[in-house]
């Protein structure tokens, strides 16, 4: 997405061959027009393929979720890191470990809102090991829903996550691929066969 | 707003006299569809303000405070809870005590995205003993910028916080202001000179 990458290349701050930071429209700022744009993307790019739920995690998940969710017209639900204390009935749940936060949390969604009736769209801020991205397929599986797939707002291509993702049959669709942080420099993947 | 009104009375769980549970739309499944109704609300309330950054805080501000940026046509900045490894710049902070989880969280703002030229609208989902509020309001100072009032989805009139913030001088719009959760009954407050 044209949008995306302009906007990474113009704002995104490489901190390290592996860490690329996009506080200024993602991850602590939002920027809503793009949001929506984003939102708009995804939706299209799953138009035909009936998802009933999107899935996402706290907290960054869910601005792209809720404009992707608002454009198919269907709700969010999104999986809270910490158990709250209202979260009372049965819940699924799945371990998730944040290399960036450097910490094992639970992921749990209310049984509730998922069910073996929905087809869910999972969408998710970064992909890199994938291990949020594997969290939330174990509970769309413990739910017994189905996947329609993935939708990654910005994919480290050079981490392993997506690969094998899609090597498993999962169907992932990123925004933007990035191939390198290497030298403070962003370089994007162009995948042949996609816009 | 009567949609959230009756949204409340159809979904809303009375768990205690002080506890009110709307995981079906608001706190862990979200309504896209009523997100922008409330946007809307928010942003036609504070239309005149000038507004040029709404503030919110991780996690279920975020849906409301992206609608109504959306409409404004300005940012959110979303504040943390916990401090990201990749938030390295300096930082506004404020203590936050949360009665939901019983525990004392220390919210951040990173100093990029917010200013002394800033007017905000702070967005959260619910307000009752005030204290996220204030944390916001503390940060809001801290950058020297305006603040143009409070929006909130729903309001415990029954707790203390709305009626401190209002005293002291603060702008509070509350889309549904519930004046008591006794006999697991939701009975809504009715303002004079208000919709």
């Amino acid at each position: 997405m044209q949008l995306l990458k302009e906007k990474i290349l113009l704002e995104g701050k490489v901190l390290s061959d592996e860490i690329l930071k996009v506080d200024s429209f993602l991850n602590h700022q939002l920027d809503p027009v793009l949001m929506k744009e984003m939102g708009a993307e995804f939706a299209g790019r799953f138009a035909d393929q009936q998802i009933t739920k999107v899935l996402t995690i706290e907290s960054s998940g869910i601005a792209p979720a809720m404009m992707t969710a608002l454009e198919l017209g269907v709700p969010v639900v999104f999986a809270r890191k910490k158990k709250s204390l209202t979260l009372t009935e049965k819940v699924y749940q799945a371990e998730v470990f944040s290399f960036t936060k450097q910490e094992m949390n639970m992921i749990t969604v209310s049984k509730d809102y998922l069910s073996s009736n929905d087809r869910v769209l999972i969408i998710d801020d970064f992909l890199a090991n994938g291990q949020a991205a594997k969290g939330l397929i174990q509970i769309v599986k413990q739910a017994d829903a189905d996947l329609a797939g993935l939708g990654i707002v910005i994919e480290k291509s050079f981490q392993e996550g997506g690969k094998k993702l899609r090597e498993s049959g999962v169907r992932v669709e990123s925004l933007a691929e990035v191939a390198s942080l290497k030298n403070g420099q962003v370089t994007f993947l162009s995948r042949l066969c996609k816009n």
